[in-house]
C-alpha cells in the first residue's frame, strides 16, 4: 500500500475566494488527503432543521478539483448553541455535580438519549447528501472521544441510564448486592432505582459500584458512536473512522473499534511530554522539543490493534501547540521524523493538524503548516519533504513484530479504582515495559486483553504485565503456549467485578504460585532486587512451589516460572526491566540502542529515529539529532 | 487485672457453616473478646420496622459457646439505603455546600434530628433483646465519630440547630454581638436566625463565628452519642464504649467520654505514618513498617486519661491496610509490639481488625488475621504468641507516670481558626513535646484542661504547651502547685470566645510575663538560641520582669520561670525541646535512648520497645529491630 | 507640599470616654488625618432607613478638637445583614457557582443594580450631612475594590449586566459572532440573550468571551464607584480618594480614577512577600522582615500616575500582620523606612493601619501603632520620629524621573486569559524590568498604555514590556519620538479582541520586523544569549530586515533596533536585564547598587533605602540594616 499524507482544513474559518489556492498548495506539497466538517455544526444547520449546505458544496467541489480526497467529519463534538434550547439538560456535570456548560466543544453527555438522536439524525442528513458522493473517500465520526475528561458524566440522563445499564446486567437487585458484597457497610440496596452514580460518597465508594459505572461509562460511548455508525452504514461504503486522543484510556477503544473501519490518533508529542507522561525533570528537559521517544510508537502500535492493521494519524502535530502547560517548537526535522515514524508503524495516511493556523478563538496559538499570515511555517517544508520521500520510498509494508504486548483498558480502570498505592497506575505500567523493550530495539505488536491462542502464534515473546483480571481465551492461550510469556505484577488478582479472586491469584496454568500479601511502597522507598536492580511502587509476597530465576530481599521469590510462563511479583526499575527483556526475550536478537534513538522493523526496511538532541552513532551511520535513516532488510535479519 | 486480646468479626460476610470453625480458631489463638454487629444495619432491619435478629441469635450463640465474649456495636455509622427514604435531608453537606451521598458510610448529619431518634431508637430495640443477654459483655456506640471528616456539616439541620445552639448560649442577640465583636465589619446580627454556617465567606469569618461553630459541632458529637447512651443506660449494665480513631480532633472526646464507661480507639500505626503525621520523607522512611514510635503511645495515654484508666485498642492494625496513600506490610514483630505496647501503657483489650480479610467491597485489601482464602496471615501468629505470653505474664498495672501532659481538644479548634501562622498545629506542638520526653525514656500521663490541683498530684513535672485559654481549674492548679510547669507558646493568649485575653496574657499567677508581640515563620527560616537550639514556626516577644532562664537572639527571653512555672515564647526545634526536658524534668531519672527504642513502666516491668528497623542494645541487652524486651521493677527504680 | 502623617480608626470599636485621649495622642504622634468610617454601616444604619448619626458626629467633633483632618470613607464594602434581607441576591457567585455569603466583607456584586442604587444613596446621606463640613478634609469611596478576588462574580445580576454590556459594544449579535471567531467550534450566537458567562466551560472558553468578560468586570468597578462620586460630588468639594490594594490587577485603576482626586494604596510590605510575589526561598528569607525591595516603589510610582501626582498611602503596614501565611514583624527600623520611601516617591500622606489593635474579630492579630491593651506598639516610636523629621526637612518635592515604564491592565488580562505559557504573567514581566532598572539607582515615573508623545517627553528611556496591544496614542508617540524605547517581549501581537495581528505582529513603526513564532519554556530550561545571559519562559522568533543588537542560540534575533525602537523577543533573566538596562538608559548616569540598597530622587534630595538586613556602604555612608540616608542633591547631579 502507498502512504500518503493529509491535512485538516476548516473552509468555514477562510473566505471562499481563498478555498482554491488553499487546496493548490497542498496538492503542491504532496498532500493528498484532506478532513473537513467535523465543527461546522453551526454552519450546517444555522438554526434547527435549516440546513445550509452550500458552502460545503462548494468546499468538497473546490478541494477535490484539486485531486485531494475528502474526509468528511461529523459534527456531533461541537452542538451549536440552539441545541441546548432544545435540550436543556444534554450537558454532562462533573464529579463534583456542576454542569460543564456550552462556550467550547464536547458539552454533551453521551447518555443523553435526545442528544444522540439528534447527532445520529443529523449524520443520517449528511449521509442521504454525500455518502455516495466519490469525493467523499472516508468518514469521521465526532472527534476526540473522552478528550477534556468527557467519558465520565454525572447527569440525570447518566443517572438514569446506569440504573437501566444495571438492570439489563444484573437482572435483579439482590444478585447485584451479591455481586458487589453490599452486606458490608450495609449498603445494600431494595431496587435498581436507588442506585445513585458514585461520585460525593463520604468515603471511598464501593470499588465494585465504581467499576460498574466505568464499564457502563464506556458502554455509552461505544452506543453513541455505534448511533452514528448505524445512522451512515446504509448511507455510504466509504470507511467510518474515529480520531482517538493520547492517553485517553477512560472507555475500550477496541470496543469502539468494533462499529468502524479505520482507527486514527491524533498525535501531538510535544504537548503530551508537557501535559500527560511521568518523567523526572531531566527527562523532560531533554526531550522537550521532540516529545518522549516511545510515546508515539505506543500509540501507532495500539491503534494499529485495532483494526486488522488499518490506522492513520488523522492529526499530527506540525509545530508549537497552544494547550500543554508549555509549548516549546519542535526541532527542526521532527516533523519529518514523526511522520516518517508512523509510516515505519504501518499508518496508511499522516495528517497534519491543521492546514492554516486561526488568528482566533482557542486554538490561535496552535501552529499550522501555514501561518496565519498565510506564509509557510516551518512544519510545511518538512511535510514536502516526506511526500517526496514517500514517492520515492517503494511501499513500507507492515510485518509481525517480534513481541507481543497486552493492553486492556479495564486494567486501567481497575487499578484506577482500586489503587492500592497512590501512583499505581496502569498505563505506567505497561508503557514501562514498552519502553523496556524498545531500548533494546525491538518492534512490538500490541495485542488486546482477549487474544487467543492463534492471536499469539509467530511471536517469540508475550508481555502482559498488570491485567487486573485474565480473560478466558488469554487464559486459555498461556494454558497452552511455549511461547515465552511474562505476566505479572498485579495480574488476575481480581474478578471483573473487582473482587478478590479466590483461590487467590494469578491461577495461572501449570504454575503453582499465589499472591499471599500485597504491599504499596512510597516513592522515595525501593527494595534492592538481587543480582541488580529494585523494586518500586508495587511488592508482592509469593508462595507456592514454582521456582524463582530472580529473588528479592532475603530471597523473596520475584520471578518465578514454569519455563514458558513468568510471574513477576512486583514493579521493576529500569536496570530490572532490562534484565527482564534480556531473559523473556533471550531468543530475539537485540541490541542496546544509544539513548534516544529508536528502531522499527518493515517487511522491507529497518528504520531508525533520533530523537535525542545530539547525533547518534547507528549501524556505521550518524544520525542528526532529529534525524530519520533507513536500510534495506532482509526478513532473516529483522530484530527477533 | 487481666489484660485479653480480641477480634472484629462480620458474621454477615460469611455463611452461616464457616461460624463455628472461625469461632474456635478465634478461640483456639487465646482470643477472649469478639465484636460484631456495627456495620449490620440492612441485615438487622432490611426494610423499615422489620427487623431479622435470627442471623445474630445464632452468631452470638455459636461465638459464646467457642467461650467467647461479646461487643454488640450499635449500627448507627450506616444506616441503609431505606432511611435516606425517610430523612431525605439526613446527609451531611460539606464546606462547599456538596452533600455527602450514601455508597460508603457515616453519610449522616450529627444535628438531624429524625436521625437521631431513630439511632437511639435501633439503640433501644438491641438494648431490649441483648441488653440483660449475659453474653453481651459490652456495648460499642456508633463507629469513629468524625472519621472521614464527619463532625463538620452544612447541611440545613446543621443550620438551625446551630441556631438554637447560640440561642441558648447568649440568650439575646445583643450579647452575641458583644462576644464576638460584630461592630468590626458590620457583622451585627438582628436576630438569631440571620446567622448562617461560617462557610463559603467572601473571605475569613469572624473567627468567633467559627469557634461557636466548632464548639456546637462537638456538642453535636456529644449529644448524639448520648441519645444512644440514654436508650442503651436503662437495659443493660454492660459497659457502654466507643471506638475513637487516631488524629481525630473536631469533637471533645472527653466530653463524649463523660457518658461511658471505657474509651477505646483504633491503632492502625502505619496507615497513620503514611497518612496523618507530619515528618520528613527520611522519617518517614525509617519508619515504613514499623509506624511512628510514639503515634500509638500517645493515644494510648491520651484514652487512658478519659474514663479513669479503662480503656482498649479496639481495632489493630494486623497487617497492611487499604485506605492509606501507601500501604506496606508491617516489619516481623510488629504486631506483636504494638499489642504488648497497649497492654504497657494499660489497655484492657486488644482486639484485632479484623478476623479475616474480606474479598469484596471498600476493604478488601485491608489485612485480617486470616487471609480471604481463609489462611493464616502473618498477623495471626504474632497476636496467637501475646496471648501465650499474656497468659505467662503477671498482671501488667497500670502505676502514675512521672510526668503530666495537658491535652486539649478547643486549643486545636482555636488554632485551626486563628493560626496566624499557616503551619501552627496544635496537635503536632503538643506531640513535639511528648516526643522529647519519650526520647528521654519518660512515661507521660495525659491530663484534661480542667485538670485541678488534684489531678497534679504526685507528678514530678507538667507540661501544657499551647493551650488557647487555661481552665479556672488549672490556672487555680498552677497557683500552688510545686511542680515544675512547662507553659507556653501560645497559651492564655486568648479568650473561650477567641478574643484577645486583656490583660496581654499568658496571665500566670506569680510570674510576671506578658506577650507582647507574636511573629510566625516560614518553614525555612527559623531563630537561633543561646546555648544551642532554635526556634521555628512561632515566636513570642515577652516584656515583664520575670527572670529569664533561655534567652534568644539578642537576649530575647525565651523561657522565664519563677521557679516553678516557666513560660516558653516560641516552638523549639528538636534540641531545644531535649534542653527543656533535661531543665523541667530536671528532678526525674531519665536517659538519652537509642534512636528508635521507647520505655514504658507499669507497676512492675520496664518494657522496652523498638520501633528502630536495626537492633538496639539497651539495659545490656540486644533488642531486635520490631523486638520488645520487659525487665522486672521495682517501685523506686522507675523513671521519676 | 508639606507631607504627613495619618491613620486609620474606628471609635465604633472602642468606649466613646477613650475617644478623647486616643485623640489626643494621635495628634501628640505628629499625626495629622484620621480615617473612619468606612465599615461603619451597621453603625450607621442599624436597620433599614433608621440612621444614627450620634455616635460619629461626636467621633468627629472629638477627632476635630485634637487638630486632626478627618477622611470619611462610605461603608459600602460591608452592607449590614439587614441588606441582604432586601437583596438576596446581591452576592458574588465564584467561578464555581457558589455563593459568597455574607459574615466577613466585600459580600456584594458590582453588577447588582439594587445594591448599587443603595450604597449610592448611603454616599448621599452622608455627602449632606459632612459634605460641607470643613472637618471632614476628604473621602474615601468603598475599601480596596478587588480585594479577596471580587471583581470576577459570576451571579445572575453579573449575567444579564453582561448581555447588556455586550448588546452595547457589539450592537449585533452577528458583529459578536465576527469578532470574537465563534465560527470556529460552532459556538456562534444568535441572539445576545444565549450568552453565558465564560466559567464551567468543558474546557478553555473562547478567549474573546473571556477578555470581553474582564473588560465588562472592570468596567463595573468603575461604574460601581463612579455611581457613588456621582452622589457626593454635588455635596462636597472635599477631594475623593479611593485606597487600591497591593497587586490587584483585574480593574483598571487609570479608569477608576479618571473619576477620583486622589490615588491611595494600601501596602503591606511584608505581607505583600509571604502572600503574593514570586521569588525563590532564598530571596524571601533575606526580606522575610522588610519586603520586597521594589514592591512598595513599584505601587508608589503607579499611584503616582494615576491622578496628576496626587496620591497617598492610606494604610501602611505599622508591624506584623494576620493575613498573609506567615507574619514575621519587621524589622526595627522598617515602618521608618516604609514611610520615608513613600514621601520620597511623592506620596501626601501617609497613613498607618490602624491606631489600636482590636482584640476581636478577623483582624485582631493584626498590628497597630497602639497594642489592644492600649500600650505603645513598636510602630508608634517609628512613626513619631519620622512626623519629627518631616517637620524637619524641606518640602520633599517631587521631579520627573529620567525613565518611564507603561504599565496596561488590560495586558494582565489579556495572558491571564491566554498565556500560552503556565507561568507566563505580565505583572511579574514588568516587574522584573522595574527591578533591573532600580538595581542601578534608576528612579522611574509609571506611564498609562494611552501615553502620548507629549506624555513621554522628557524622559531618556521609555520601557514597554509586555504590552498585548499597543495603543494608537502610544504608537503614534513611538513613530516619532528619539527617546530610547524598549518594547517586547509579546507586544502588540494580538488586537484588542484577543485575535491575532495581521500582518503579525509587533507592527512597529519603522522597524521591519515579524514574530514569525513564540515558544513558551517549563521552569527549568532556558536559551543561552551571546554575550551573556539567557531567555526564560517566552521565545518569539523573529523575521525582517531589523538588525540584530543581542542573538540568541545560532544567531537568533533576541533584541533588534531602528536606533530608536527595540524589540526584544524573550523573557531576560536578570544578567540579561542588566544588559539591556545598559544599552537603552546608556545615556543616563547609573550604579550597580549594592544587594538590597535602592535609591530615589526627588527635586531636592537623594533618598537611600536599605533593604537589606546587613549594612551596606553607599555614597561614603554606612547605612545600617533598614536604615534611611538622605542627601541634598543639585538638579543637575541626579540620576539621568
Amino acid at each position: 500500500m502507498k502512504r500518503t499524507l493529509g491535512v485538516c482544513y476548516y473552509p468555514e474559518h477562510w473566505p471562499q475566494e481563498d478555498w482554491a489556492q488553499d487546496a493548490a498548495r497542498m496538492a503542491a506539497a504532496g498532500i493528498t488527503w484532506v478532513r473537513i466538517g467535523e465543527f461546522a455544526w453551526s454552519r450546517l444547520e444555522p438554526q434547527a432543521g435549516a440546513f445550509d449546505f452550500g458552502w460545503l458544496d462548494l468546499a468538497i467541489e473546490t478541494l477535490a478539483q484539486a485531486g485531494l480526497k475528502i474526509v468528511l467529519g461529523t459534527p456531533s463534538a461541537t452542538p451549536p448553541r440552539w441545541m441546548l434550547d432544545r435540550f436543556p439538560d444534554m450537558l454532562a456535570l462533573d464529579a463534583a455535580g456542576q454542569p460543564r456548560k456550552f462556550g467550547s466543544r464536547r458539552h454533551y453527555c453521551h447518555s443523553h438519549a435526545g442528544y444522540r438522536q439528534a447527532a445520529a439524525q443529523m449524520a443520517t442528513v449528511l449521509g442521504k447528501r454525500y455518502g455516495r458522493d466519490p469525493r467523499i473517500a472516508a468518514w469521521q465520526i465526532d472527534n476526540e472521544y473522552g478528550c477534556h475528561d468527557t467519558v465520565l458524566s454525572y447527569s440525570d440522563a447518566a443517572r438514569h441510564a446506569f440504573r437501566d445499564w444495571l438492570a439489563q446486567h444484573y437482572q435483579s437487585v439482590g444478585a447485584l448486592n451479591r455481586a458487589w458484597g453490599n452486606v458490608f457497610w450495609s449498603m445494600e440496596y431494595d431496587s435498581f432505582d436507588q442506585i445513585d452514580l458514585p461520585n460525593l460518597t463520604v468515603t471511598q465508594a464501593n470499588p465494585a459500584h465504581e467499576m460498574a459505572f466505568r464499564r457502563f461509562a464506556s458502554d455509552q460511548v461505544v452506543g453513541w458512536n455505534a448511533a452514528q455508525v448505524g445512522a451512515l452504514r446504509p448511507l455510504t461504503d466509504a470507511p467510518l473512522i474515529h480520531n482517538y486522543m493520547g492517553r485517553v484510556l477512560e472507555f475500550d477503544h477496541f470496543a469502539v473499534a468494533r462499529d468502524l473501519d479505520i482507527a486514527s490518533w491524533d498525535s501531538y508529542p510535544i504537548g503530551f511530554l508537557s501535559d500527560r507522561l511521568e518523567g523526572d525533570a531531566a527527562h523532560k528537559a531533554r526531550y522537550l522539543q521532540q516529545g518522549d521517544p516511545d510515546m508515539q510508537a505506543f500509540h501507532h502500535d495500539l491503534y494499529r490493534a485495532m483494526n486488522k492493521g488499518r490506522w492513520w494519524v488523522m492529526e499530527q502535530q506540525p509545530g508549537p501547540v497552544n494547550w500543554a502547560p508549555y509549548n516549546p517548537a519542535p526541532l527542526p526535522g521532527m516533523v519529518r521524523l514523526w511522520s516518517w515514524e508512523a509510516f515505519a508503524h504501518g499508518a496508511e495516511v499522516v495528517s497534519y493538524f491543521r492546514w492554516r493556523q486561526a488568528p482566533f478563538a482557542q486554538e490561535q496559538m496552535h501552529a499550522g503548516l501555514m501561518r496565519p499570515d498565510d506564509q509557510p511555517a516551518a512544519g510545511l517544508a518538512e511535510a514536502t519533504a516526506v511526500a517526496e520521500e514517500l514517492r520515492q520510498m517503494p511501499d513500507v509494508a507492515h510485518v509481525q513484530a517480534p513481541v507481543a504486548l497486552v493492553f486492556d483498558y479495564a486494567s486501567d480502570w481497575a487499578w484506577k479504582v482500586l489503587p492500592q498505592g497512590a501512583d499505581f497506575d496502569y498505563f505506567r505500567l505497561v508503557f514501562d515495559a514498552y519502553k523496556a523493550l524498545r531500548r533494546q530495539g525491538l518492534s512490538v505488536d500490541i495485542l488486546p486483553p482477549d487474544a487467543t491462542g492463534d492471536d499469539l502464534v509467530g511471536y517469540k515473546a508475550v508481555f502482559a504485565p498488570g491485567l487486573a483480571t485474565l480473560s478466558a481465551p488469554l487464559l486459555a492461550a498461556l494454558a497452552t503456549t511455549q511461547i515465552p510469556c511474562l505476566i505479572g505484577p498485579r495480574s488476575n488478582l481480581m474478578t471483573s467485578e473487582l473482587s478478590t479472586a479466590l483461590p487467590l491469584g494469578p491461577n495461572l496454568p501449570d504454575l503453582d504460585i499465589a499472591v499471599a500479601r500485597v504491599e504499596s511502597l512510597p516513592p522515595a522507598t525501593m527494595r534492592p532486587v538481587a543480582g541488580g536492580g529494585a523494586v518500586l511502587h508495587w511488592v508482592e509476597t509469593l508462595e507456592g512451589s514454582a521456582p524463582a530465576v530472580i529473588t528479592g530481599e532475603a530471597g523473596a521469590k520475584l520471578l518465578v516460572t514454569n519455563g514458558t510462563l513468568h510471574y513477576l511479583a512486583g514493579w521493576p526499575d529500569t536496570a530490572l526491566w532490562d534484565r527482564l527483556v534480556d531473559l523473556i526475550c533471550a531468543n530475539i536478537a537485540r541490541s542496546r540502542l544509544p539513548d534516544g534513538l529508536r528502531l522499527r522493523d518493515t517487511a522491507t526496511h529497518r528504520f531508525a529515529f533520533n530523537y535525542a538532541p545530539e547525533a547518534q552513532d547507528w549501524n556505521g551511520q550518524t544520525i542528526p539529532a532529529a534525524g530519520v535513516a533507513w536500510w534495506p532488510l532482509s526478513a532473516d535479519s529483522r530484530t527477533g
